[in-house]
C-alpha cells in the first residue's frame, strides 16, 4: 500500500494538487487495501502532498479497516454525525485551504460535488481516474498471486460447465451447476454475469443464457470469471457437442490460431495494437474479417475491465507486471460462434497465460 | 407508462423546471418500460413541460426501447457520434433555452455534470429524485402482479433453503442449492445477496453466509429476494433445526406476534410510524427492545429499498397502492437471531401479505 500512497503522492506533487479524496470502493481498496460495499454511504479516502492520508468510514467498519491493514488514520462517523463536517475539518487540519482536488468524476455524484463546491468555494478539481487506472496496470507480486488463483477457479468453473453438458440440458440448467459448485467452494462472487451459450446464441453479440436447450452438433461458449479476494478473472472456452462440422471446425481453429499468435507476441515493448493486429489479421486471412467486432481484450484486476485496453489503435507500449485478456472471436450469425480467452501477464521474457483450460477442440460425447 | 410521465410534467410546471433528464436505469425503467444495463455508455430520458419526451440509448439498443413500449422519439448514436451533442441539439430543438433543470443528483457523476454546466451556461439544478421517489411509491395494477409473481418465487425459494437443511451442510451450501434452482426456473438475477445464516452468524447483524455448519438445536435465517422482469421481493423467515429451546421459542414468538400484529394494523391513513411503533412494543414488552436496532420495514418495486421507510419517527400516510416490506427482528448475540418479513401490499380494506411461506415455527427434522 504504502508504495502505492507514494505514487499517488507524487502525482500529486507534480501536478500542484493538494488532495485527494477518493470514494470509489475499486479505488480506496487498491490504495488502503480495506475493501467494503458502503452502498450509499460515505467511504472515502483522502490523500495529501505531505500530510499523513486518513480514511473515513461508518463506524462498524473502522475494525475491519484496521484490519485490513490501514496504518494511518481511520475516522468512524455514526449515523447521526454529519460526515461531511467531518472531512472538511479534518482536510482543513491537515492542510488550510485547498486550492486543487483530485476526485473521481466518473464516480463522484452531483451530491457529494455540491458538498464540496460548497465547503471549498473556490477550488478547481481534476479527475482522478487517469492516474489510479496507470498504477493500477502494473501488478506486484502480491496482485498476481490473487488473480492466479481467480483464474484457477475460472479453469475449475469451465471444467464444470463441460461437464454439465448433456442432451436437452439448458445454458441456465448449465450456469447455475456451475455457479452452485463455486459456491460450494466459497466464492460467492462472479466477475460479470456468466455466460453460457449456445447454437445460435453464441454466435449473437446480445446472446444472454436462457432456455436454449443443447442439442447436438452445437458450439457451447462459456466466458465467466469469479473474484478472489477482490480480484478478478476472466475466461472464454467454446467447445462443440458431439460433433463439429466442417465450418465449425474451421472457425474454431482460426480463432485457437489468433488467440495462440497474439499471446506468443507479447513480450514488454511491443504495442497494444500490435497484439489485436496479429489476431485481426490472422482472422481476416481467413475470410473472417467482418465477423470480428470487438477489441482483443482488456486489463483486469481490482475490476474486471481496466488498463490497458487492446484495440487496434491503442499505442501504449506493454510493460513487465501488466495483466491482460487475449479473447479474440469469430461470430457468424446463425452459423457459430467461438471465441477464446486467457488471461495473460506480462514477464520480461514474454506472455504467460494464467488460465489453463485446455483449448484444443474439445468434443463433448454423451 | 403515459400517466408517470404526464405526473413528471405537472410537477415540472409546478416547480417551473424545463426539463428533466433523467439517466438511473430505474428511473428511465419507471418512465419508458425500457429495462436496460447502460454500464458507462449513456441511457438517457428527457422529459418537458409540454415538448414531446425522447429517449437516448446506444444505436443497438433502439429495437428493444422501441420494443419495450416507449412511443415516442427514441435517438440512437454509435460509439463514433459525440453522444452530448446530440443530446444539446434535441433540447435546444424543443425548448430553446433551459433555464432550469432537474437531473438526478445522487446518481449522476461530475463528469456528466460538467458537459451540462459547459453547454448549459446558467441554469440551475433542482434534485429529480423525491418526486420519483414519490411517484414509484404507489404502484399500479401491472406492477403489483410483477411485484407478486417476484415474491412467488421468493417463498419458493425459502421453501427451496429449508428441504436443504441437513446436518453438515454449511450456510454456502444450502445458499448455492436455493440459487440453482432458481437459475434453473429462469431467475437469473437476485434483489440483493442471500443470506442462509445459522447459529451465532444469525444473530449478528453482520453476518455473511460462509462455511458455518448447520448443527441441531440451531435456527436458520433466510432473507432473499429475486427481481421478476424488473420488480424485487423481500422475504425473510427463520426455522429451526430438529429442536428449540426456551428462548429461541420465546424469541421466536416474539417477532412473530410483533410482525403479525403489525401487519394487522396496515391500512390507508394509519402513519408509518405507528406501525413501527405497534412491533417494537410487542418486542419491548418481551423485554427485548435493546436487539431490535432497525425499522421495520422499507418500500420495494423497481429498487429492493424504496420509499415509504418505516421508521418510528416517519409521519408519512400510508395509502392504497403503496408495497412495503414488515421486516421485525430480535438479535440477542451468542443466543439467537429471528427476523420474520413480509411484503405487503395496502388495499382499501387493510394489508395483503404478498409473501406466503407459512410463519408457524417450523421445526426440520432429519
Amino acid at each position: 500500500m504504502k508504495q502505492r500512497l507514494q505514487k499517488l503522492t507524487e502525482w500529486l506533487k507534480n501536478e500542484n494538487i493538494d488532495a485527494a479524496f477518493l470514494t470509489s470502493k475499486d479505488n480506496v481498496f487498491y490504495l488502503s487495501g480495506f475493501r467494503s460495499e458502503p452502498h450509499e454511504r460515505l467511504l472515502g479516502l483522502a490523500v495529501f502532498q505531505d500530510k499523513e492520508p486518513f480514511l473515513i468510514c461508518p463506524a462498524m467498519e473502522v475494525h475491519d479497516a484496521k484490519n485490513a491493514g490501514w496504518e494511518w488514520e481511520i475516522v468512524g462517523y455514526s449515523d447521526t454525525d454529519n460526515h461531511w463536517d467531518i472531512v472538511e475539518k479534518k482536510i482543513l487540519d491537515r492542510v488550510g485551504k485547498v486550492h486543487k482536488w483530485a476526485i473521481e468524476k466518473e464516480s463522484m455524484n452531483v451530491e457529494r460535488y455540491e458538498e464540496f463546491l460548497h465547503r471549498f468555494s473556490g477550488a478547481s478539481y481534476t479527475a482522478a481516474e487517469e492516474i489510479l487506472r496507470k498504477l493500477r496496470m502494473i501488478k506486484d507480486d502480491k496482485e498476481l498471486e490473487l488473480i492466479q488463483k481467480a483464474c484457477e477457479y475460472a479453469d475449475f468453473a469451465v471444467q464444470t460447465g463441460v461437464n454439465e453438458i448433456k442432451e436437452g440440458k439448458t445454458e441456465l440448467d448449465i450456469l447455475a451447476a456451475i455457479e452452485y459448485e463455486l459456491k460450494k467452494k466459497g466464492i460467492s462472487e462472479m466477475s460479470f454475469s456468466t455466460m453460457v451459450l449456445t447454437g445460435a446464441n453464441g454466435a449473437s453479440p446480445h446472446g444472454n443464457p436462457g432456455s436454449t436447450k443443447i442439442q447436438k452438433g452445437d458450439l457451447v461458449l462459456f466466458d465467466l470469471g469469479v473474484v478472489y479476494e477482490g480480484y478478478c478473472s476472466d475466461i472464454t472456452r467454446t467447445v462443440a457437442y458431439d460433433h463439429v462440422n466442417e465450418e465449425q471446425d474451421k472457425i474454431y481453429h482460426t480463432v485457437l490460431a489468433a488467440e495462440e499468435a497474439a499471446l506468443k507476441a507479447v513480450r514488454p515493448g511491443v504495442a497494444a495494437k500490435e497484439l489485436d493486429q496479429i489476431a485481426r489479421n490472422i482472422i481476416a486471412e481467413a475470410g473472417y474479417g467482418d465477423y470480428f467486432p470487438h477489441r482483443l481484450g482488456h486489463g483486469l484486476g481490482v475490476s474486471v475491465h481496466e488498463y490497458p485496453s487492446l484495440t487496434n489503435t491503442n499505442e501504449l507500449i506493454m510493460e513487465e507486471g501488466m495483466v491482460f485478456t487475449i479473447e479474440p472471436g469469430i461470430y457468424v450469425p446463425q452459423v457459430a460462434g467461438v471465441r477464446i480467452e486467457d488471461d495473460v501477464y506480462v514477464t520480461a521474457n514474454g506472455g504467460t497465460a494464467l488460465t489453463a483450460f485446455p483449448k484444443t477442440l474439445q468434443i463433448v460425447k454423451g
